[in-house]
């Protein structure tokens, strides 16, 4: 590796560890990593001794392993997760430890070729708990960009492999601010900018939000302490975090029971080891009914039909032209990254820090799925309803109205 | 990596699945690996499902997280382990799963230049729960080499890396029975010769078994039911699984209390991430009470004051010269390998199926560590020695007597 990329690497795991997880002396530290992101995990391992950690708890997930299952394990059980992994995850709630997980495809072909439909059962490493500590905010958690080689020959195809892996550096370098003389600094510019624009929107007390541009025009119900908020989020015990890194969006818990109208996706679907191309969707009476895609389209399909909350909405979020993901006008075919690259609305879970009381806690979505998909771009105007049918425009051409 | 090194990776694996491990349908496959070898992993985990494994749970220990560890941790925090990871060994117990680990040095140099009394402290991967469910035999486990570019370079320093790795894998192929036309068959042949010399020495009842030969002089007393065995269990369910691959040892578990005389290890020691080149220790009523060596000597002072049973025998074994490891005369660096190379003790935890009666259960050494060193050549002669003080000569120039 580069001693530039190097730096980069060092950069980003202090971001990871000092702001973005936010490591507390004393805390267990786990790490989420894949094969081809060593560099990036023992920099952060580094970082978080170096913060107190107590000791950082390694896992790897091998999507070649997951390959293998598909391939040759009896289908009929490939839903089926060892129970520990699950009470690990909530022993770590327990324990108040800190989480940092590294996106991003390491191996984006590794499950090409295999039906759709069994790549759909198998979740992992996606685990149903994950809601559960988040909702409850044990964990101080974040999680940011780990570039691999083939990650980055997918981005940029055609430039040659190292060539294409310093590239994304500079971009992921570059959109995690790591390019500022003090990141931390501009994170933090950039987070109070965006806690004003979520403060406004929820002392609107909108009854609904409607997105309307090319192919596009969805009205979104909201609930009523729907709670705008900014990947600022604070656990139980008062420590504050910034669960990804970058961020651009503000966001919101919607009402899964009043959506609708169609969405066409403005950007490719990486989820469950498959590209999702060319989507729309249309949604009644909160339900995605209708789901076609150029490519791929059983994976998503199989994914919705999982639970009763996979085929409604758990997040609503907004990103304006500020952002560095934008402007770049790649697809990194990462959710950290291109779900900030424009507003966007998530199939399954909703986050409980999205609503402001506690008794709109069980109307809140509930699945074992959370899928972003990016709806947005400069074109897409969005307005806020209010309860007595006023139409508040909210943004237009990128740019906030309030 | 080139094709003939593939076809010994998948050769391995399947061995390590189908032989080592016997992996059974249903079960689930506990995998440890560490970077460097994804390729036998991936291997390993397709022959596990292949052979109807209902999920391998993949463990990967990176030694440069440690190196971080022990760099910046708080030294007083570095004995400490997340109580989640033995209670993850326990569930797998009670699950009847399998287990397969990769061993040899991922990455021998990763904890050069560290104080070994750091080193020393922190135990992981290695976890107190091992031995007891062990002990239970509650898993069908093995381990088997798992060979990587730095550890090859290690051992082949003269080599060129591709190259190295090349002649490490020929190694181990040949070791490992690879170079068979039906390997399966050639470790059955050599465990039924190995299981003959087992049954004679138990049944000979020795009161004790010495050791002389350039540099040792040791006599190491028996438990009243010491069984000798070689790398053959049974699980508590009946399943027959071959816990090292290669073995060519028959072992047993010795009195605690009475070992007497003195060693020189005939190989150099590589434990917790240090090679201890020069090994000598004198033994007096079972403990070790004196321990030089010519580099890194304070590493297993500290690892045998650990607790009580650290500085007492765990294990004894004998090595005979048809095995086809000794006769490459290659230091592997990897004690899996090398203590099949030659007769060994090892000091710390003890194997309850090296007893027959489960009154000796609790006479057996119980320790956290469990260490073997070479103390065997060609020119160790061992004999028994019976309760009335007759001498048997078990051992000549490698060749059993009995």
């Amino acid at each position: 590796m580069s001693s530039t990329v190097t730096d980069k690497v060092n950069a980003l795991a202090e971001l990871a560890v000092r702001f973005g997880a936010n490591v507390q002396p004393g805390q267990i530290v786990g790490l989420g990593s894949e094969p081809g992101k060593e560099e990036l995990a023992r920099a952060i391992a580094e970082a978080a001794y170096r913060a107190g950690a107590k000791f950082v708890d390694l896992s790897v997930f091998d999507i070649f392993l997951k390959r293998a299952r598909l391939l040759h394990a009896d289908p009929e059980t490939l839903g089926y997760v060892p129970p520990w992994l699950g009470e690990q995850l909530l022993a770590a709630g327990e324990a108040r430890a800190a989480s940092i997980s590294l996106s991003g495809p390491a191996a984006p072909h590794a499950l090409d070729g295999i039906d759709p439909e069994l790549v759909a059962r198998d979740m992992l490493p996606w685990l149903p708990e994950v809601m559960q500590v988040i909702n409850a905010r044990l964990l101080n958690w974040t999680g940011v960009p780990g570039p691999t080689r083939e990650w980055a020959m997918l981005v940029h195809p055609q430039l040659e492999p190292n060539a294409a892996l310093e590239r994304l550096w500079d971009e992921v370098a570059h959109v995690c601010r790591l390019d500022e003389a003090d990141p931390v600094a501009a994170w933090q510019h950039r987070f109070a900018a965006l806690t004003r624009v979520a403060s406004a929107l929820t002392d609107r007390r909108f009854d609904a939000i409607r997105l309307h541009g090319p192919g596009t025009d969805l009205t979104v119900g909201l609930l009523p302490s729907s709670r705008w908020i900014c990947a600022c989020l604070e656990t139980v015990d008062g420590i504050t975090h910034h669960p990804n890194l970058p961020s651009e969006e503000v966001f919101t818990t919607p009402d899964p029971g009043r959506v609708d109208g169609f969405v066409t996706a403005t950007k490719p679907l990486f989820t469950a080891g498959t590209t999702i191309a060319g989507l729309r969707v249309r949604f009644q009476d909160g339900r995605a009914v209708q789901i076609d895609a150029d490519e791929n389209v059983e994976v998503l399909r199989s994914l919705t039909a999982r639970d009763e909350g996979a085929a409604r909405l758990g997040e609503l979020a907004l990103v304006d032209r500020d952002g560095r993901i934008g402007p770049l006008e790649t697809v990194f075919y990462d959710t950290l990254l291109d779900e900030n690259a424009a507003s966007h609305i998530a199939l399954g879970a909703a986050l409980q820090a999205g609503v402001g009381d506690e008794s709109d806690h069980e109307r809140v979505n509930v699945s074992r799925i959370h899928i972003d998909f990016m709806i947005g771009s400069n074109e897409l105007d969005v307005d806020g309803l209010t309860a007595v049918g006023e139409k508040v425009p909210l943004l237009r051409t990128g740019t906030w109205c309030i």
